[in-house]
């Protein structure tokens, strides 16, 4: 179960509303990339842990418990971006010269609702939880597999999209405060990038997890084509070369090597539609 | 551009057609540990690429069209298992006996009709985009960030799940074909885990590619909380020591240690409403 | 603006009720191929239509209106064949041998619990605008393109799908006031296929109205490429021949010939990706 | 910020594992009705809460935080219902007879896949945050508008959904530990309802409140249509009379009265298609 | 059943074109605070209405009839507003200070594209089902869950959020026009909040009506917690007091009183992974 | 399966980069009327082709395979109209001038960054699978029903509102690269609208094929109504005459009239709810 406390994980300060960024940092809440998405995800996966220790369950609520403290963070500095937006025609005129100047050029009337639809008509100047273009955020980018390699990876891959987005923020961020919230957010992205591949290091590192899962006896699948790299040149001309297509494989089990693709199968028949499967007459023998 | 040959690249044979694990092998198509995410993930991540070499394009460009590949097989495979699968209610009482033994037990209608909605009302016998459950494949799975590392990441977290999923599937299997078949699916998994590893090999390992992105200056971050694992315990015990939470750090910059997370900032004020943003006058200063 | 008449378009009457046939419908109001879709499809064309006359505006406001019925019909055919379906695990073991004898088996729980979960637990034994897999209905299928004959097309494939289900259904039905509904719904679905049909003809037919925008002057689109089918086979091998290989275009403005696919481009070059725009540093010039 | 406890809120107890329980169950966490839509929505009102005061912020938090321990505790529910749910063909055949006792009949392997599809392909035994049919939960969802009324209104009624779904779960479940969770649940949300209405009470009750937002100045309403019960019938039936169509109106502003509905307005027109707007040439003046 | 009249609910005039208030009223029309939704809620509540009297579904028909007369007002509003909007970069070029004298400032092409992306890509200048940024309207939104009173609830919520939609609209609207029809529409909006809680009062007012589902014994919660409110802060300072924190509850069957939350249950044990399930060896015991 | 070469189909230049076109190529890539639609609606059709001949399967292969190479086409000309787009704000602020002059205005930064969010903030200046408001693609888009001229009908849709949007693109472009690219794609656009109808005459044409499904004896359906256009005007007033009112109906077998709509059925009952299906004790009988 769950506490709170209500001042936040890290300062969040805006010396300078700025409409815009409201609007980008949605996408560190309600985008893929975002922190609704590692925090529900790292929540799934410890609430599904299984396996003959709890470290691992011990591990991923105390970082999920902390990201909730992150989408917190975020909120608050949408809100806080959006402090004095106009809410109404008559306050956009009047603000123009102010805002234009914040905004980087005239014009304000249009830039700002087109930035600040769903801030205006929604929410009454708050966040909520969809991407920086209003796609709310689904729930089945939530990646919980039940094998726990797979999953460290899905939040290696989650993490490292996350400080891209979050490093692209920093770049477009031109407040202080924001940049110093940003400053932290990408500091803890290092880490939880960093603990993820930590828990592959204690499992044994790559030879002892991979192929993933690893509890499937490799001898049942096809082994012929499992280090082949298949090149699909239409001519036959063969892929570039690079670490993929030659020497040991990275699970030490076998050798990498190239395989031009042809078609081993047939072509399928499928045989012609029932009578009674609302086909045309033409489709049934 | 692109070519196509009619046969398939491996041979797909269903001897006991199997309704249930036509719908089972549609989480392969549409789910997002499937062959439509793999293969659209592939082509936007080489359609996009940028950088200083052409070898990334031609590895994904190679490896997405073999998924294309891929989908070809499972969506027949799905066909074949719906062969002889009873359109109407009619046929299902002619058939209750025989399907009922394939089946494994009696109340072969019920059962059928559950498993099959879709393959009956929408495909006439056919696959779909959609997973087990009929929930459509949605394209914000493919993950495609521009960064070269987090993609390649974001591709070993897809095959991992998707490895796990086709190991499923082939526990879940009777039929020797659809074994041979997934046999095959499972090796080039693999394969496929193994290649996209072999590019953070090449690019330096983790110790050159990490923190993703490593064209962010880490002097800019917040470096105190860049190596500290947060512990988030109410009553402050510390979390169960693992890899990551002592030693040198996986991208070799820093050194793991525990902190116990606290509030470093206040509480938020967010101040009252404006006037004419719609809310209750109870909210406006 | 709109009235309403409480009784039915027409009767819809059940005297076995079959929780299975509750689930299949659903397909019927709200999948893709359903009432939901056409009703509202033609209702956004009525309200968007421009155009020389009001005649098309005027038909798609009757058909709209028409359509609503359609779906307060399968509603209610969906509530009755909830009627006496249990609400409780008692009530499934209480009913277990009459509801075996209707469901044509044992096992009364499992599978009726399998039909109904949303029917049971979000609805209170009543219909809901989602599909017979539960996936609710998404606005984004209702076509409304601006262009008449553009929705014409659109309309023809919703009443071709909508009859294909509705075929199916009535094929899977065992309660005469069920094929008696569909009898009446597959009959409508009959002269919905024909109007949008007569509209294409009224504009004089596809050699008027084709292709489609017929507004844009077709000697600004590349010309030599207008009638050519394009056979893709990585051998060479030429499509098999067919009425759109040879003759006259549908559109009498051309003449249909085999094109062997090549490409006419270069292999494209995006170029390093920008220092500040969080790739790699190996992606970056 | 957050902090966790390993410990469950409530004792989540499981005698006999019901794999169509645990299917049920994810109603309860990823429907519409369930329980992520309560805490994100509670915690998005609160991280945008704007007033004179703080004390509903406040209040916010304390239920989202709770909240957030109630989808942990479902999704311990679920994974204890799966407990010994065959994963494999050759697992369901060998438990058939266990299972079958279990399931109320026989004919396990049909149903226990078509219940499990998921939980069996995508999550190793797990819950996952999609609703009992696999759709997994939307953001859209999360109701938060800036409004304290409307919000607290859209609070009641998702707790309102929400009881009457813990209650129908309560009906479904023969396991005591399930019904003693649920048990504990059920009052949960009886609190629940009644702590938003106690908001609009201490707001002053409806009288106050209504018509929300309260803060428009209702002369600028067309308030000769305020409090009128608008009868569509086609006939010119009167609509049934209630509370609605007489009598003081409930926020004492006006009094109820019935009017017929008819056009106000005239048939409208929108001209012809722009020449450049892709419209057919027959739909351009 | 269902007719139509061509002509408007109420009149909808627009002597200033205003693009970007045309993207604005599709919050209204596809936004879950819209029309749509509305208007498919009450259908659906109607069709599927269970109970001793017809008097419900009467209501809910007469009104759900009335919002789709709504629904056509905004489409024809978006229509009018889109009324000589450029269609093509040469016809923005020409108009750029006609439409920059409108936008209220310069830089037309830019603002008015950024606005108009789907009005003139896909609509040819009308309305379509989704939001002002464009998501579809989904129908997942159609609460309806076969207890009256909570349908009325979500009725409330939705009327509340509409009419803070409304009037949001009315104060970013600048014609006089489209004020004149949003006061209408707010009207309607104070009358339809009226009439769902009138229902509520005509049931028997809260204390009859609460909890909901009221159909549920009491007894069978527990009631230990029925009417406590649960404090969450970690270190246990109790929350602000409120109208729920002490006093008789608002359905009179308890007294309100606060709660330190603490775990009442143990840590969860999943145990290990089953061989067969895709985990890895590590995970399996 | 499928081949591939690294070269384009057609050339893609852009001489003159536009975000704002960039974006607005989207819609052609992810919008419901783009390639990513038709190339996998069109595989899917071929995959699930039942029928007396191979001839299907064959054309719809070669066309599939060709609108993969579209993708790849406008994936490309997104990411050259977005080379040289600023990535931060600094970067924005130092080419105002410059892509002021290219945007047609001043205010650059607002008007990219509203334009380019997810190009700037999740791709690193690439194309993604979605629309032009970066709503991701929806694979329930893809109809495939099963019925061959139901699906020829699905295909015209498509293109008949794809070439609309590709009109519309020509219209809004004003690079010369960017209008060669389209003409050809419109010029595609044109042969796939006539190839599809090319099936439906080599089958008979709509004689002979209509109504869809023809395989359904349509003795079956109630045949008084198949010819009929339904009136819905509330008082009577005859729907305006056309091709749909009168004369032969298109597939021979009828006569079109008109009959004013009427109930046919009675008010429907539902009856009472169950006593432990969740509804309020008032709806219990």
């Amino acid at each position: 179960m769950y506490y709170v406390d209500k001042r936040l994980q890290f300062p969040v300060k805006v010396e300078t509303p700025d409409p815009f960024f409201a609007r980008q940092l949605q996408q560190a809440i309600g985008g893929i990339e975002g922190e609704i998405r590692v925090c529900m995800q790292y929540f799934f996966q410890a609430w599904g842990s299984r396996g003959t220790t709890t470290k691992y369950r011990d591990m991923l609520l105390h970082t999920a418990t902390e990201e909730l403290g992150h989408i917190e963070m975020l909120a608050t500095a949408v809100a806080l971006n959006l402090e004095g937006a106009p809410a109404t025609a008559q306050e956009t005129a009047a603000k123009d010269s102010v805002v234009g100047t914040i905004m980087g050029g005239g014009n304000a009337r249009a830039t700002m609702e087109g930035m600040l639809q769903r801030h205006i008509l929604s929410t009454g100047m708050a966040a909520f939880p969809a991407n920086a273009e209003g796609v709310p955020f689904d729930m089945s980018h939530i990646y919980a597999s039940g094998n726990l390699a797979a999953d460290m990876y899905c939040n290696v891959a989650a993490e490292s999209t996350g400080r891209v987005l979050a490093v692209r923020l920093y770049n477009a961020a031109h407040d202080q405060g924001m940049k110093d919230m940003l400053s932290f957010m990408i500091a803890r992205d290092t880490m939880h990038q960093q603990q993820w591949l930590a828990v592959i290091e204690e499992l044994g590192g790559e030879k002892a997890t991979l192929p993933i899962p690893n509890s499937f006896d490799q001898s049942l699948e096809n082994t012929e084509y499992s280090y082949k790299f298949f090149g699909s040149a239409a001519d036959g001309t063969p892929p570039e070369a690079g670490r993929w297509t030659h020497g040991k494989s990275i699970d030490g089990n076998g050798t990498f090597s190239v395989f031009q693709n042809r078609p081993l199968g047939e072509e399928p028949s499928l045989g012609p539609a029932p009578p009674q499967s609302g086909a045309e007459k033409q489709q049934i023998a």
